[in-house]
């Protein structure tokens, strides 16, 4: 009942000299989505974006940029090489490439350190991981290019291992529909005019994209006891929400560890109720991004049930 | 610069149908440590015991018994299966196998599934993890034969990750010698009256045994920053030593994170100063150990610094 429900992610930023993304035909986004191992289920659309719900995760294409995320054993770093060859070098502004923490490294088709060689003959770029080997860490590869982000560009990734309570426990449940999963997660009241996509995968799995003119979010639930993972991902700007969306996720899911990484945020060293934060890490990069990753986890000694093998 | 300092280690107890172990020719040794990819350095003996310095790590040798443990790319689980094939599994009366938390499992030669596996073609056991995936945790394989342990057969492992302040400055300096880095963790009062064997690594590491009667400690500093491991393992009874051992131990090497693995320990449950106990396990299994697993962190809240790759 092993899934590797943490994720890669991929941010590609285009130049002038380049198409509009969204005017390349399918065959394009059917190719850079197979360089991964996955497959489109899915798309909604809007004026700004393409949001595409895929068997491993998500791919969001604006004119001048893609965000995609994949889980499982899936091979971002082929969608990256993909993309840099089909466009050309010079057409790109900027990737940001990133692993999170994973359970099972080792049943990974390669390693960062292996992604970061292959990325590097097509790309340069700065690789950095932030956080101990032996606890939370993430990995980052960074283009080196002439870029400069607004401050504006925000994104924020919630990240939740082993989660519990009401919610998990319906999530792991013989059943479930993808409306009473919304309605649990209260994602109208978090994610309020937002177009919206879902799927149930099986035996158990939950994908949502949402849009919203030019905003995403995006949730992905490995609800599998043992190893639960959630990843809630958005580019709106969580400081100025009327709710607090990261901490109601963390009051619905109850993780016993969580990560915020943070992209221009503003949010991301706020403190959780009933959670420390271990860990945490800001780093300013020269393209104009301020990268942040804070490990936080519940604050108790957990009592643990030895896992039979 | 990166070594896998954290080890595996074997525990096998035969039973009366089985030689002497101490009797057996140094063709068996020479075999057994052969099977892990090691190398015997050195060796020191008494009454009791033989314990030999390993090039990864230690071996210890009593008549009934032998505990060995091994760090690096080696591979621990092949003496095991070495052991029962020249020692028939008749004359096995119990052999525990554990992994410790692993800074890159994936660089391994195997994984602890694929150990058990390897394993139960030789002997019958229960494999379990103590600990999540995603945090520290410990693996341990347990035999299931009719052996029962006396109450008195105490083991206690302290495992301390990325060790700071003076004496992991020293360690990771240009020039060290056995006898100050003896001195700068109070070896002599720590464990007064043991004979030693130490040994100094090139470029970095350092290993050392001592034998006291039938009573052993082993401690081994793999220092390389970024990375850095010490384990402290010893059958004397801690809960009665003039000094507290891992707690002098811990006070002296600063590391960020420790565990302690008990089997039937007096002080698994000891609090340590400006640590918190993020979580805890105690096993009771048939064969008469409970086995502890408890897992610290500073108490605070870390500024990680990123790290170049």
């Amino acid at each position: 009942m092993f899934f590797e429900g943490s994720e890669k992610k991929l941010e590609i930023i285009v130049n002038e000299s380049a198409p509009k993304l969204r005017s390349l035909d399918r065959i394009f986004w059917l190719g850079l989505v197979a360089a991964s191992n996955a497959d489109i289920l899915s798309s909604i659309n809007n004026e700004y974006c393409d949001a595409y719900l895929l068997s491993e995760s998500s791919l969001f294409v604006w004119d001048d940029r893609i965000v995609m995320l994949t889980c499982g054993a899936s091979t971002l770093v082929e969608s990256a090489c993909y993309c840099i060859e089909h466009l050309s070098e010079q057409a790109i502004a900027y990737i940001c490439y990133q692993r999170k923490n994973e359970y099972y490294a080792h049943l990974q088709a390669t390693s960062f350190t292996d992604d970061v060689f292959r990325l590097r003959q097509f790309i340069a770029g700065q690789a950095y991981r932030m956080g101990h080997l032996d606890s939370h860490h993430h990995y980052i590869f960074s283009t080196n290019k002439d870029y400069q982000a607004s401050q504006l560009d925000t994104t924020n990734e919630l990240l939740m291992y082993h989660i519990s309570g009401a919610v998990a426990d319906y999530l792991r449940g013989e059943q479930q529909s993808t409306v009473q999963i919304s309605q649990m997660l209260q994602l109208e009241q978090l994610f309020n005019g937002f177009s919206i996509d879902q799927y149930l995968f099986s035996p158990l799995g939950y994908s949502i994209n949402g849009i919203r003119g030019a905003e995403y979010f995006t949730i992905h639930i490995t609800p599998q006891e043992n190893s639960s993972y959630v990843s809630v991902e958005t580019n709106i700007d969580l400081s100025s929400t009327p709710v607090d969306v990261f901490a109601e996720l963390v009051r619905l899911l109850h993780p016993s560890s969580c990560d915020i990484i943070g992209f221009n945020s503003h949010i991301a060293n706020k403190p959780f109720l009933n959670y420390l934060c271990l860990s945490h890490c800001a780093m300013p990069i020269e393209q104009g991004f301020t990268i942040h990753f804070n490990h936080y986890q519940q604050d108790c000694s957990e009592l643990l049930n030895p896992t039979l093998l």
